[in-house]
């Protein structure tokens, strides 16, 4: 490995800024040579109270010394190498798993015994996270994080708990910052999204991480499948008798940590969460999302910038420069004709658009459609608020999460790439083409 | 790897049953190569259930096959080490360690995310060391349990909880069962331990093992250092008011789960203790066990088979033939030089005596000398009992958890395998001849 | 007032006790006069603490204090009268009540204000009790702590709380003392009636008296209306998977404190632990006791001694000679005929005897009917252990809790007298004669 | 009792609406004549809710019948003197007593049964205050309802709980919402009281009105005896390090119940709580209040429109015409003498000044001097806003709960009407003078 690829970061730094980062990394160090458990839970508290004390232009410093310095012995890993190759059977592969281990891996779990660890750790990943597009080399370093959180975040371990008016304050004021979907304005709009009868709201909160919700799913009980969000935020309404509520709507789910990015929670979270709320209201009978379709209208700009557009025709092309009058991307007064290649394009972009992968170019398509759930229905001008015209011509669809069919749904997603939708949405696509857009 | 080191296993079973097993390995495969989560955790639950529902007789084939089955893949594993040669860096290393890595390290991951996974591979593993010794080709499976169990039981993922007659009785059964140094006899002598105000007890839990205690430690609160056991098992006490207490004796550590043997908590248990009573009580100047020596009878007798011991003299031999007598191994009534003899022999047991690794021979002050505690006094006759008299000679020691030198202490143990002992103890040894036993 | 109704008592106390007498006393004036809150709830307290000090034989003397010192002034009284006279209307009525209010009524509120006031209040409840047949002037005393106690443990104070094997030990042990109807041997009797999941138990608590359960009642879930109590007991019983349940059985009710007698809460615990079960397992259809029948022996005997029984014709009294065979008071052997005698007998026991205020004779009946339930069924040898032979022949009955009913039978039973049964049970009855016995 | 007097109210109502007053007093009768305790409680649950529909210009209407109708029946009240005439003593006063008991007291132990009975009770005595005034009639229903929520609301029942920023936001909002003294501006002013590590609240709760506080004192933890009330409520403040905390100071203590009005907790509260933060900080030495004068200027206008003021000279009176310039009641900038002049009298307005009863003037002096606080020190423009200078002229002042003096000043005030104060404000006062104001 040469020096030179990590140089430049020391480069920026005066002297007094290495000589922090060298105390940091001989503690570490220490921490990873030491056999006391009890002085190491104290060595890890520190390196993480020394590492929150340097200036923030410094931590990048030390995640390259995490690349650098603490990746795995090569004179041992050619060692355990040279015996694998001589004597080939389970122990020495073990020897060399373990002698290929970048010795971070070991540190971070001895970072992780220190009180309040898992936190501090969570943290690091962000700090991460933000330096890795400019700093490649850091890969490496998220790999170990992402292995071990993975590992310490298991579904097993998490913890479901109803987020409502009786919440502690502590909680609740992230979850007003960590909505993602829908903002949350005031505590009296976060009041309006929990207290009513007709609402429910659930998190996914880790023992080690107390007060830090996960993720968490916003849920309104009503007696139809919705078409639009606008309702379910209006400031005077009036809620719904629980003996009516036939259907749980799922309007809004938030990833609440950046430093567990990757780690998706959200396939357990809404299984659970509509398990929990068919025990408490048996009425309940359909579990639908209200989701936004984030990617159509770009999507759709590219096909129409495009020449080889599967989907659209010369007339097509003609009729979508209605859409191009400033100021209004999809007016809610559009054309019939309009109207209907909207409705056909988007039931394109989310049934055949494809990623890199092959998986549903759409991102939200490609959550629900993988946690096992149908597609249901398509709602013209779902969301006419500025960012929903901006992002998806307004639209927004429902997806089902039929308790009898997730797992079947999921294995046919995930093992033919199918994407299940109901007749009615298969129904808007384009007969005479093909489907491979 | 031949399939011949394990086939004898299989040649016991019959046919039913040898299908059972590959029933099992075809859902662990399954749950392997499944790219979804949710039927993951479907299937993870199915193996344990299926596993559980075996005649024990048969777990022993499907540990096997773990063993054998769901190594590294040596293709893989080679190209790994094709790539590492070629061009080495922090990358090639990591592809290296995720080839080397076997199998079922992920295999155990996905059980561990079924509701309860936790908790069954706690009771695969009790089955594991089962039969470890009389099939050492399990050590590779062990170790990957114990790699994945150590890092889920960090120890800030433990909680620590007391121990009361508050404490819902599903637990308090569990003390009752666990107990191992002082027999709990009923569930008066089980509140008799636990409700009197001069009383404490203290367990840590982990949050995805409810209500499974797994190390528990039972206190007394009393105005001196304590030299025999008795006085604190007795019916008929008056409970010492609090005002009074200056010294909390820690006189019965429990380790509660096989399945987590070697994976030690009680480190980090007996310093959060005493943290935690110093702030209840301030009062309390002293943190002290009363602890056993239990391997100090064996070790004289080896002693004094051997013609090189260091410590015993030719008069020694022949005061020692006192304790001959049939019946009473190390009667009260001893005379004063065999006393004199005894104590000076388990001072020099405890300070010098080594096992394999150069470590206190004694497991007891293994775990507290490691620990970072002071021994501090020699009791005669502190546990007359039968048992105390076979395996102590009836002695019983204090080791001081000083907490302004635990880490100190700690330190000099585990760097310069230093025993840290008060002077009173240090008097007790022979001064002429060395310490190298 | 005479002094000398009580100069009794003191008159068995000598100088020294008689002296602690009159401390109390003057500590429960201080108590009365004082103006300061604050220094009321010390005084209270001291109070509560002198007196419990006292060797019991005295505490009847500082009753009698209660009972002679601290009734209603009469010179007040007599004012408040004349006032009232004078100008009757509600201030005076109000001013003449307040004259009229026994002085202990003051006392008693004053001590309920001490820290654990309530429960010693219980306490004393119970020595008062104990006296109350052998000084009927204790009378005035308990009516005082009646009428506030009851006023204390209204039922919109009383906490429902399932009682199970997660359940603090030191409330578990109270269940173990307290239950009154089959005894509880052990913690394992205990936790078979706790711990499986076809059994609940529930218990109302009062805020002030925390871990001291009022009453409490054992619940067994069947899928079949029981004729018989030992088949709840036994040791090795498999139970009932939930989703086959279909009726809870309340198989045994205990009142925990004496000090609260007369004070009911049953009406209020089984129609409240009714709802719960319905919500947890909406599958439960019948609500059912399966209770004894104790006074019908003793009623029976009084029958045949009696030359007029509206029930027992000549023939009748010959059959139940059967029954005075030394060593068999109701033997499962018994003769067709005798057999249907008595069961006639204890139909027309349950639904015609009377007490001297006409309700049902049997206490039991008279509980479960004025609670609103119906008799359902009687069950020949539903009881045959020694007591169950003895107190009932071996019968046993079940009265119904129909949810939609209760509140329409219990108006006819407070109401109009009415026993509500099933037919089933008045088929029993004897035809020709008339149902007043 | 005349009818007359109340047919005012009725007259006003229309036919309509005196048929659901009707309606209410059949049910309220219905609920006393029942002996039917289950039916007991649906019915009262009924009259609640038919009272809290009927608009509410009616209560008064019911309120009315409640006085007229539901008083003692003086027939048997008549009955009940006659027999305590011709037999004297304690059973016939007993039964005179349960005779002169006004009808409703026995309908709101009644209406009490009912769930959340207590929560509606409080909510009708906030109904017949804001009649009282004018309708005094009322003044007997007022007394029996102050008679028995005194009785269910006694310090032993209550629950102090301390509340902070885990808090549920349930109750949070009410403390914003009931905070008197120093109003609340949002949910982030709150935050910055409860959150900060030097920061404590506290509120006494009642078990039967769960969520409902009933009064809370807001705490600052210090290391000097504050002077001012602008720092404690800054926005950008630097928590104190708790291990220099010395000193805990009471800075607002607010009221939440209307329907209370009279029973008094905070007797209770500052003490408990003083104890309470004394286990949890022992360094804290002082506990003291941060108290408003609120009647200063009021009383100070009083004494200076009297001729016959025992404190003020003519000199005085000029002086303090500086006082009258338009604008500023008591500008920061006053004069030296006239400074002193304020000062010395508002040392006299505390100690000398009596209300009609002979009790402190000032209601905040009546409250902490009859809580057994001591008058600590005075300080001049101590709040400065508006509504401090306007009631206050800008003064507070220190009261101080010395824990082992509490009782004993409690008792002095009680019983002789000494208000304890310090050297340092008793120095304040002018010699010469007479303390008798």
């Amino acid at each position: 490995m040469k020096r030179g690829l990590f140089g430049g970061v020391f480069g920026f730094l005066g002297r007094d800024e290495s000589a922090r980062t060298r105390d940091l990394t001989v503690l570490a160090e220490a921490l990873l040579s030491g056999r006391g458990q009890v002085s190491g839970v104290v060595l890890a508290r520190k390196l993480f109270d020394d590492y929150a004390a340097l200036p923030p232009e410094q931590w990048l410093a030390f995640l390259e010394v995490l690349a650098e310095q603490f990746g795995a012995d090569p004179a041992r890993l050619e060692r355990a190498m040279a015996e694998y190759r001589s004597r080939p059977g389970p122990k020495t592969a073990l020897v060399l798993h373990v002698a290929a281990e970048a010795r971070r891996q070991e540190l971070i779990r001895r970072l992780n015994r220190a009180p309040g660890g898992t936190h501090d750790l969570v943290r690091m990943r962000e700090d991460i996270l933000r330096h890795l597009e400019a700093h490649p080399y850091l890969e490496v370093v998220d790999a170990d994080f992402v292995h071990l959180l993975s590992s310490w975040f298991s579904p097993g371990f998490l913890v479901l708990r109803r987020i409502d008016w009786s919440t502690p304050a502590r909680i609740l004021e992230k979850i007003i910052r960590y909505e993602a979907v829908h903002a949350i304005k005031s505590w009296n709009d976060l009041r309006r999204r929990l207290d009513p009868g007709d609402r429910r709201c659930f998190a996914f909160f880790h023992p080690a991480l107390e007060d830090e919700p996960l993720i968490f799913v916003e849920v309104a009980l009503t007696d139809e499948m919705p078409g639009a969000i606008a309702p379910f935020l209006e400031e005077d309404r009036r809620p719904l008798p629980l003996r009516r509520a036939t259907t749980a709507v799922f309007y809004s789910t938030s990833n609440c940590q950046v430093g567990l990015r990757g780690i998706t929670f959200g396939h357990f979270l809404l299984k659970r969460v509509a398990e929990e709320l068919k025990l408490e209201i048996p009425s309940l009978r359909t579990f639908v999302t209200l989701s936004p379709v984030p990617g159509f209208a770009a999507w759709l700009r590219r096909e129409r910038e495009s020449r080889s557009s599967a989907l659209l025709t010369a007339p097509d092309r003609a009729l979508l420069r209605e859409m191009d009058t400033p100021g209004s991307v999809a007016p809610a007064s559009a054309s019939r004709p309009l109207r209907a290649l909207l409705t056909a394009a988007v039931a394109h972009y989310l049934l055949n658009a494809r990623d890199a992968s092959g998986r549903p170019a759409d991102p939200v398509a490609r959550f629900h459609l993988g946690n096992g759930a149908r597609l249901e229905r398509v709602h013209w001008m779902g969301d006419p608020s500025p960012r929903g015209l901006e992002t998806a011509a307004g639209f927004m669809v429902n997806y089902v999460y039929d308790l009898s069919r997730i797992e079947r749904n999921h294995e046919l997603y995930e093992n033919r790439g199918e994407r299940v939708a109901s007749r009615a949405v298969r129904r808007l696509l384009r007969r005479p083409r093909s489907p491979g857009a």
